[in-house]
């Protein structure tokens, strides 16, 4: 057989102080102490690929989501992601199940940080705080379409069904990526419906791009959504990565803006990221946000991650 | 190492109607929409059989559970096996732990579906809904033995221990299988008991077969029950699966009646389900169930299965 | 790849009879049944190494525990173990993660039965009933340090970090083991704060060794506890392995002497085990616990315990 089984296990030492701004990671709130902790989210995957003839392959992929610090499993089980699908480059690729909503992939792609560490541009500053139906970037009862690669150019669309009495017509979404060479430029947006919220409907555009002059590759991304309380929020991001050796320096900084005056918010990260080898990477993050009118919320982290 | 690792990834397209007639799958209740949910359980297994010499092998199966269209895992989380055994050709099979119970082998052999998609005959229809202390088809704390193969007869027993105040002395149960050729040949019988019931025991038998005329494959199969209630249940299967090129055609019609007046259902599915490869299928079925007095549930599903 | 995939299953008969001494092992309050069980906590694990050049290696390991006689998964899912860490001849062993405490290692290799069955002499009589913040041999957020091998002289030592309002400063544990030869000597000390409990400290240490002298290997240990509510345990045990064949015979016994009068416990336990190859063993053990003024608990075992 082939079935291959893939994860990453991340350990470091996080410290967070009880700075009141927007979260600088999911570490938030741990009160001026030093804890282990993953910096990327510790998964454990099984996925296969089997070849139909004439370039098709069927394929199926699940992805397990834990924390290596206390052993515990993420609910649900498969957050990652549960698919199984039909790929051609002649058709493009159709997946079923739950998956990633299609804006998620320029996200992780400009986010110097890719939404992990201490350091991380995330889905505040990406996705200006947008959540959809799932509280992050999936969505259940996913049927998604790639189209084939067309010189650089792809288009990812899905639609993700409703089943309960809250979420009918749950969520729609696409994203249109170039990426040719030293450049990548995306566009995305996201729609979500909660028959059960005040107001039924979310939403969410982005637009970035980045360039690679080989010493540096600079990103920008924009974006703005309305939440399902009617909320709009705009954000910016700008970042860079440096290579360095076999390492790399990253650096962003992004803001957010929501409607109403004095709620802005800011953060810059910086990190640099070691490669032990194309497996074994040691990081060093520190990220650093500020809300107006309450205090600043520092993060550092430093740790070892093994993917497999 | 040689663990095997194996399962299904399953993700279709089902409709259910509301119809308040025994449920055509396991998606009722889902009110006249369209939804991405499997047709089989999606399932991950580890497995391996260690030679010990002389024939003898020791092995172990655990098969977990799980939905792909929204990640969540079965409670219990090895829902579907969990067992240890020792096997030889001249002594039998051995396996201790959590396990089948010896009637379902019959049911999904017989059943042109094997217990899944919407077109399903299923256990309501060839156990007549007999659901055992497991609610289903297993038992926990089983000692399961099946004897050699004499010329295509085997005999599985089994008995499972119980544990708590409620279910001392669980459950009994035996099958014998006759299988050689076209021929296809079966009886069954369980026995449950729940101290905590108002009838202590439950118990069921079933009689059934088969035979494989190359263009068509007729099965037949009847079942009778006792409810932990006492209510007594009959229930008649008739079914054939037609092989067409690389897929087959599946036909189903069924009857239950439990004791009382006015409250029979009838079930009928017709499917087609069609091999892409030896491990990727397409599938799309028909379900269709009337109970007295109750309106009609329709059920629809087209989708794609692989086992790996 | 090379993901290792390891694990154990077993099942066996286990009858405990309801005596209220010291639990003989967990399957106390079985009430005179005799039930499928594991005698060994059943687990599937998945590990790597990575060899970084110079003779360091990353590593990773996460290891789930379940009970096969029911299919339930441990809480929390990877209650085993799950680090990842860096290996060196020359520097030692880091790890990170949920881990094992330094002073389980002696205990386990002394208790002729390494705390499974229920035979063992087990936490209760190795540890002085010593508990730590887990509730068992483990601590989450862990760094822990092993020294090279220096002729058969390691060091092991740990820091848990605490993480919530009740555990700052959670737990600190050190071993020191000598093992040439026939010559294995062990001493280990732990120590756990729970800033919520009546007293803020849980302690412990032990004291150990065993000499293989081909035909039987004995074994003694010591042991002292505090508990978090004050109580000071003294604990003693003697054991034995007598190889015969392909397997061998366990001998063991212990006492427990918390502070007061007419609480002592003693435990003996008798084994044998029987390897049918390198991974599939059969064992049958006796265990039988006495309290002062309690009545006498006994418990039997026989099974199945494949590994992989």
């Amino acid at each position: 057989q082939s079935v291959t089984i893939w994860g990453i296990v991340d350990q470091g030492l996080v410290k967070m102080n009880d700075g009141a701004s927007i979260a600088a990671n999911s570490g938030a709130g741990l009160r001026n102490e030093t804890v282990v902790k993953p910096a990327w989210q510790n998964r454990l995957g099984f996925r296969r690929s089997e070849d139909l003839g004439d370039g098709l392959a069927a394929f199926f992929d699940i992805e397990h989501r834990f924390s290596a610090d206390d052993g515990v499993a993420a609910t649900p089980f498969w957050t990652g992601r549960s698919v199984v699908g039909l790929r051609s480059p002649k058709w493009g690729t159709l997946t079923l199940g739950r998956d990633y909503n299609p804006a998620f992939y320029p996200s992780v792609a400009l986010d110097p940080w890719a939404w992990n560490t201490v350091g991380q541009m995330g889905l505040a500053t990406t996705w200006a705080r947008y959540a959809g139906n799932d509280g992050g970037p999936r969505n259940n009862n996913m049927i998604q379409w790639r189209t084939p690669d067309f010189s650089g150019l792809t288009v990812l669309t899905m639609v993700a069904l409703g089943e309960n009495a809250t979420n009918r017509g749950n969520a729609v979404g696409a994203n249109v990526v170039y990426s040719k060479g030293p450049i990548y430029a995306a566009a995305a947006v996201d729609r979500a419906k909660n028959v059960a919220a005040g107001k039924p409907e979310a939403k969410m555009w982005l637009l970035g791009g980045a360039y690679d002059f080989g010493v540096v590759r600079p990103r920008v991304l924009i974006a703005q959504s309305t939440s399902f309380a009617g909320v709009d929020t705009k954000s910016a991001m700008v970042g860079a990565s440096v290579p360095i050796g076999l390492g790399r320096v990253l650096l962003g900084w992004s803001k957010i803006n929501p409607d109403g005056a004095n709620n802005d918010s800011t953060k810059w990260g910086l990190g640099f990221h070691y490669d032990m080898s194309k497996r074994t990477m040691l990081y060093a993050d520190v990220g650093s946000a500020k809300t107006d009118r309450q205090s600043r919320s520092n993060g550092y982290d430093v740790g070892i991650k093994h993917s497999f």
